[in-house]
């Protein structure tokens, strides 16, 4: 049940500002907002059209709180789809919060989180993979996050899901029809045209799964872990990605103990460099432990960036000793991308860079603090991740609760499908349909409940 | 000169909220607006009508920023009487920033701070008391510094100027008359209704330059120093005080060493409460130097407080330490008013209630650890304050600008009093006259300059 009362919050942050926007919703907004509103012009707020402006004073009887810019949005031209207001006032904290208190005395209530794009959902302006889509765009901080919920709030995703959804329902209701007819043995719905459309669907299916490992990685950032003996420049070659100065960069061997996190958008997509102690031998405990917490987040990496100072560890012994390394972390991630750097090369001469490419062929000589081979790192990492799909604009998951939905519609779909290879009776068929649908319309929201929307919207902010 | 570019600035405070409001201001505000939106409606923002919102998109060329609403102000309807449009976009900083970076490519420039502000006062819509009045009320945290605000804002102040400016600009024209006519000794100005002017220029003048220790304690708070010896219960006190736990509250007699300042609204009044280390006569060196600071403190105070343990300092020697102290601090600050409270009071019987008030009858009996006789200290503290200005909404004076013009001008006004009374030549008197036009002038911004506009607006924040 949509529900009827007038809800108010605060919409921009809290602090002081030029302008706060207080945001109020329902069907008595427009006729609350007039009881606390003095127009310059003497107009009455409720008289005026939609998508208007209007000067005036907020008055608490005769006190003046402040001179205020109101618009008005009359339902379901609004983003709720209800009648609602927006009060634009001075940005003072005191402000706020007096216009605020005086509008709960005038009727209204606070607002929950995300409760004005609840209302905006269940009025129908919005379907549920549109509403998620506002909070992740209001989090979203890079490019490639910011693209993906801007398209999945203009309802691209909702179509793709949508499309299918009414073809197979269209299937689902032939179906049905024949279980009516189940005594006369007919077939109202072509199987070779419901295999083909099955294979659609699957095909679709896969795809948007298959899309949730770029998603999330564009959702969360990737974990690169930096690791190398102490002193061969990981802070160094940290700062000189983040052109900043975050970790400490100092001449003493192994001041890097603790592992550090720091993030840089490259391209876009968000990396996550995580600074390790480096896995040298060693007798010291403080070490062993760092060497331990290295393998760890290695662990938690996608990625691998083994680092050494090619300038000092240039002997036969270092060469051996680089090898078994590089082996132990091969042996231990097989599957994990491993770019091998060698720091410091502005030291080296030409002979020597001869030398190093001969023992270590994938090796890319760079000097971080020369800024030097930076940039080709930052392609190579770019590499890792496949962004076809958000090149070509397709449709990118990047909600866990979707691909949820995704992995179990797939399943019933390929049920379905089994059932319709072998020639699995209609009524049975029919509930493996059935519950396909189901798990497409936890999508969108045309499958609901309360306590899926307060789960989602409990992460909104309050005002939106 | 007026300038004709166009700004731009986010309007709302920094950070992630549910929206943010982007603000354009200049001649080709609405058409650099235009060029970078799309409205769901195809609508050509250049040919709306003032005072109205449109929902749309914001394009960089192909791509889409954000799903907007805009607002147009057309010139000279608008805040900064210039073409203005506010763009409500999606509370992402990413979004924000994309949005600017876009618009400043399209041909606006960053605002600077308080530069909407300024061409509202450049293109006459607030004159520069009312202008400095936005950023007070912005700033404002309570009902009296808010009201303050909001009565300059609203021009009681200037109005209050410029009708005095009005008249003597009246008679200084007569003046400027009779100097033409010199030769010929006639009189245009009435002696007699100049001279009852100038009393009635004098006697408003007088009022707000008094008005200004009250503006000021409203602005600023008014400064308490609570003294007392260590483990009285002064922290406990400032507690109950503020309803919350701020300063560090200890058993052990000396605790509080460093003076700690904290703010409390009492009446719309904000009061800023001192706690020092007392003034018992020690040899401890850290104490000592804490005696030092706590009679800098009672010098920068305007209230003392006076504050013992009712429940131990009770016996004939204790009273006479406390009467020599009470003597110490009225004796160096004979015009503070000083409040005597005893602590503790939960603790005593009647007769040794009756006791003390015998020994110190001006005593104020409190428990601060129980909450008796907050409100009763808090009373007397307003008492302090003589509001009767602020309850019969006159002009009060904060700004300390408009103080010092306020004075020169009575210095002026004083003089060609006495030039009147002192039968001085007209021509000496119109050039008092015309010192007295400019410092009134100053106030109101009808007299200006460069750095004195630079000056104010560099206060304000970026965005108004």
């Amino acid at each position: 049940m949509i529900p009827h009362d007038s809800i108010v919050a605060l919409a921009t942050p809290s602090g002081a500002g030029a302008i706060a926007v207080i945001r109020i919703s329902g069907k008595d907004a427009i006729a609350i907002g007039n009881s606390v509103f003095r127009s310059i012009k003497n107009k009455d707020l409720t008289k005026q059209k939609t998508h208007t402006l209007h000067l005036g004073h907020i008055m608490d009887n005769t006190k003046t709180l402040d001179q205020v810019l109101v618009s008005i949005f009359k339902g379901p031209n609004s983003y709720t789809g209800e009648n609602t207001i927006e009060i634009s006032c001075h940005g003072s904290t005191y402000i706020q919060q007096q216009i605020i208190q005086l509008l709960l005395r005038k009727g209204c209530r606070m607002a929950d989180p995300g409760e004005f794009t609840l209302r905006a959902f269940l009025n129908g302006k919005l379907d549920l993979s549109q509403a998620e889509a506002v909070a992740d765009l209001i989090s979203s901080d890079n490019e490639a996050s910011h693209q993906i919920a801007m398209q999945q709030m203009r309802g691209g995703f909702s179509n793709e899901i949508a499309k299918l959804r009414e073809e197979l329902l269209n299937f689902a209701s032939l179906i049905e029809l024949e279980l009516d007819f189940a005594e006369e043995d007919v077939e109202f719905a072509d199987r070779t045209q419901f295999h083909e459309l099955l294979n659609r669907i699957e095909f679709v299916l896969k795809r948007l799964i298959d899309s949730f490992a770029v998603g999330n990685v564009i959702k969360n950032g990737i974990p690169v872990a930096i690791v190398g003996e102490p002193n061969v420049g990981k802070s160094t070659l940290l700062n000189a990605l983040l052109n900043e100065e975050r970790a400490i960069v100092s001449e003493i061997a192994g001041t890097t103990r603790d592992t550090i996190e720091d993030e840089l958008v490259i391209g876009g997509i968000g990396f996550r460099f995580i600074d390790t102690a480096g896995i040298r031998e060693t007798e010291d405990i403080v070490e062993s432990i760092g060497i331990r917490k290295t393998f760890e987040k290695i662990e938690q990496a996608q990625v691998v960036v083994y680092l050494l100072d090619s300038s000092s560890q240039m002997t036969d012994g270092s060469f051996k000793q680089i090898q078994i390394e590089l082996e132990k972390i091969k042996n231990q991630f097989p599957l994990k991308p491993l770019v091998i750097i060698g720091n410091k090369a502005d030291k080296l001469t030409e002979t020597e860079i001869q030398n190093i490419k001969s023992e270590i062929p994938t090796i890319l000589l760079i000097s971080a603090k020369e800024k030097l081979g930076v940039d080709e790192l930052k392609n190579q990492l770019l590499s890792f991740v496949n962004t076809g799909a958000l090149r070509n604009n397709e449709t990118i998951v990047t909600n866990t609760r979707h691909y949820d939905s995704l992995l179990k519609a797939l399943d019933e779909i390929q049920k379905v499908k089994f059932g319709l290879e072998t020639n699995l009776s209609s009524d049975l068929m029919a509930l493996d349909i059935k519950e396909a649908l189901y798990h497409f319309g936890m999508i969108t929201g045309q499958v609901t409940n309360d306590e899926l929307l307060g789960n989602i919207f409990a992460n909104f902010c309050i005002g939106k």
